[in-house]
């Protein structure tokens, strides 16, 4: 079945998962749904203890058992135990056919990937994967479905109850004995735990994962005791070095520069650049470039962001600390720099992940961004963007915010040089389509600017900024008379993966990647 | 059907409200339950505004009609402006039948007992009720039963489903037009809105009315965006004079000064008394007397409070000032003070309602408590505490986070003066249960301190600490020996309303009165 994007969704596939084709960004506004539940125990007792020794006993009180769903949360990035650890003792204890319901997972989970092969993981649920656990979806080891969901969109789906979390394990910085669970104050701090607040709330069980037991009440808790109902002690949940990198050095690259000139050049030419606007952009040399000489703008002409939101850097927070922001709103924290200031900054606030992006609550900050600077592997001349799967076909990307950002922001910009290396980056048509062309305004390269047709409004403040204006043919042109045109990737019949919109219908699928075949 | 605590519980009653009869504080602990969950509609469009003209607008939006539940909570207590005006449109627009659940109605709300005396309101939840409202449910004016809860007990309802919100009105001391609520910055400041969480989570409708409508965004949110439909903005939504006291002056009554001496002395010599005890108090003359006493002796000998808990007011605030508390943890603030110090202390914290004091929750905070110090309307030989009911069968209290408390705290103290007034407050068999005797330690009265059988162990403190120690039926001998055995109140047959365990089972009914007869 063709879809609102174009892509066909097999049958099979839609049968298989129960899911329906895309059809819409804001098609499903205004539905009306009952929420999910979790089925909980309650301790009632004073007397009873959370405390457990280990991840074997605790899966045994969890009654881990075949065919359940394990959740886990992002916040250690590469830098993360957690998932590794659980995983294996499950995989000692023999229970075969696991879930794995990820707010993301990365190379630091290469280790699971004996146990797709062997059945102990036979699904998949992440924003993305990166290195190892790609290749073994994209080449066909895993059994069942990778499900790509953004983070708005996984949130969305365990609201919802498209997925029951049978246990969730949350790596938690510091932690009382009662599972108060916080994100600083421990040896492997990650300033924020929002991407693990619906786990906690939807969960049947909740078990928190600590090196860092500290007296209770462990407050302002990110996740509160309520939800919580084990509490272990390991020697270490991740390694600091890999959870934040220390400061970016600002971009040399003069083709990112050019870039980020020509994304402030259109910002403080459009009419949302005026005193409180709202601003995200993430953490490429282009967008920190372009937020560092934004704030300069900003300083001169007296102007204030009022809201900050995302995935937060340093330069964002060094705004704050000017004065230039109101108020920094935080679901995630890439380097120290940011989680120093979410720790000391009161105005530098951690929300939840339902709270930053779920399309199907009562309102997410998304919806109040004026602002959202992207980037993107490749573009289209739909504008459909893919952050999923790179030219070969390969499963290497996430999600993230991606298309609850576009969904949301009143003026999308994409960053992304017309040439990733050889491939070209403006195409006909995404290998794999993961936000809709139809959230995304503007595409900056470094070859020019292309504006969506449906916002002409922005095209005059383009032309306003002399910005090089193109078509995005135009760009997709000069791109492949730069490469010529590249050859369509082989993939084989069967669907490994779907890529779910954010409402939680399917966008578009990714197949098995073919062996090379002589013509 | 006879109950745990003696008390005989109309079938017709246990059926009317499919309910079972208590069985001991602790009958349910482990038990499992699925949650309920709201049916919502889904905010995804970014145009789309929440901001509605006036309260009649909002009811039709919301589809207000006959036999709808209604939330409100009380955190304006006697200065509450929202349910009068609410309840009014309701009742201009015709219809009937409705559920009013509260987190608790005081004298505020003596407007709306003509809309019970026509049918617009026809059952109340309540944590109690004061006044005129109070004096039509025992005067058989309520069509329906009326249901007293405690804070927890009410959490515990509306999580588990026993009782389902269709509109849930918050008023907010600020907002912004996406529904970011806070309790304070307005006119009307109340300091926390945690008893309003729950409403906010499990309601199919949520309005928030304020008085004082601020920038986008108004964080760090009590109330959060992702729970609100709808945002009203009134010119009062309450008296602040009403809200928050004024500083009380402590007590010079001597006899309260007593019971103060008792229960710091008592409470000194218990092994709970160390560095980092948690503990929770009212705001009666001799409980606040006897927080102010115990900071002396902290100070004295170098001992810390870990945690404070619970309604909150100036003297626990005074002893955090001093470093005296590690975190003062609150759910309700009674006075100025209160309320500018959760607004400027960082180690003075919000928490919900579920937070506090649920008991069928992954584990509430009342279950941390060393030490509680409770008031009570009577407490009996088996103690027994009554807060709901007075001596003329009038319901004229709230349950409050009595039985919560009791219930959690290791060292649950009761402080009452023999008599009230003269009416012995030490008597054979109370009015009406509200808090069990199981769960009840230590009774302080002005002529003696009495130690429940079951704690043989703070016997020996109180000894330790010599103070006057009696049993309890000799401090009820002594009472009676004063005012004589009173007469007991004569009821009528039908059941008016029911006191609810805070497990959601029945631990006592409210008979209606019966007219005065002359033998």
């Amino acid at each position: 079945m063709i879809n609102a994007v174009g892509r066909d969704i097999p049958e099979k596939v839609l049968k298989d998962l129960n899911m329906k084709p895309f059809a819409g960004t804001y098609a499903r506004n205004g539905e009306e749904y009952k929420k999910a539940a979790p089925t909980v125990r309650c301790w009632m007792d004073p007397k009873e203890s959370k405390m457990v020794d280990s991840i074997h006993d605790v899966l045994v009180k969890c009654g881990l058992r075949d065919g359940m769903t394990l959740s886990f949360h992002h916040h250690f990035r590469e830098g993360d135990y957690i998932v590794n650890m659980v995983m294996e003792e499950v995989h000692k204890m023999g229970v075969k056919d696991i879930t794995i319901c990820a707010s993301s997972l990365g190379k630091a989970h290469d280790p699971i990937v004996p146990m797709i092969e062997d059945g102990t993981i036979t699904n998949i649920q992440s924003s993305g994967v990166r290195g190892k656990i790609g290749e073994a979806i994209s080449t066909g080891k895993l059994k069942g479905y990778a499900i790509m969901r953004s983070h708005g969109g996984r949130v969305r789906a365990i609201e919802s109850g498209d997925v029951h979390i049978d246990i969730a394990f949350i790596g938690a910085p510091t932690a009382d004995e009662y599972g108060n669970l916080r994100a600083v104050g421990g040896k492997s701090d990650c300033g924020v735990l929002s991407y693990a607040y619906v786990d906690a709330q939807y969960a049947d069980k909740v078990v928190a994962i600590t090196d860092t037991l500290v007296p209770y009440p462990n407050i302002p808790a990110s996740i509160s005791q309520v939800n919580v109902d084990y509490v272990i002690v390991v020697d270490e949940i991740g390694n600091p070095a890999k959870i934040a990198t220390g400061a970016a050095k600002p971009t040399t690259d003069v083709r990112k520069l050019m870039m980020a000139e020509y994304c402030t050049k259109f910002v403080i030419n459009t009419p949302y650049f005026k005193d409180g606007f709202s601003y995200q952009t993430g953490v490429g040399g282009a967008s920190i470039a372009s937020t560092i000489s934004l704030g300069k703008i900003m300083k001169e002409r007296g102007i204030k962001m009022g809201l900050g939101l995302g995935g937060i850097a340093g330069p964002m927070c060094e705004l704050l600390e000017q004065g230039l922001i109101e108020k920094l709103v935080d679901t995630q924290d890439f380097d120290l720099k940011a989680i120093q200031s979410i720790t000391n900054n009161p105005n530098h606030i951690e929300i939840t992940g339902s709270e930053y992006a779920n399309p199907m609550n009562k309102g997410a900050y998304v919806n109040k961004l004026d602002f959202v600077i992207l980037a993107s592997l490749e573009v289209d001349t739909h504008f459909n963007c893919n952050v999923v799967v790179d030219s070969n076909g390969m499963v290497t990307g996430a999600q993230g915010g991606h298309p609850d950002t576009a969904a949301g922001a009143k003026c999308t910009i994409v960053i992304a040089p017309l040439l990733q290396g050889r491939t070209p980056a403006i195409c006909t048509d995404v290998t794999t389509v993961t936000t809709p062309g139809e959230t995304v305004d503007v595409v900056i390269t470094d070859y020019g600017v292309a504006v969506n047709p449906a916002r002409p409004d922005l095209l005059e403040c383009a032309k306003a900024a002399k910005l090089p204006v193109k078509t995005i043919e135009e760009l997709r042109d000069m791109a492949y008379a730069i490469t010529g045109e590249p050859e369509p990737i082989k993939f084989g019949d069967r669907v490994v993966g779907v890529i779910e919109a954010r409402d939680g219908t399917i966008i578009d699928v990714v197949r098995q990647i073919k062996d090379y075949e002589w013509d």
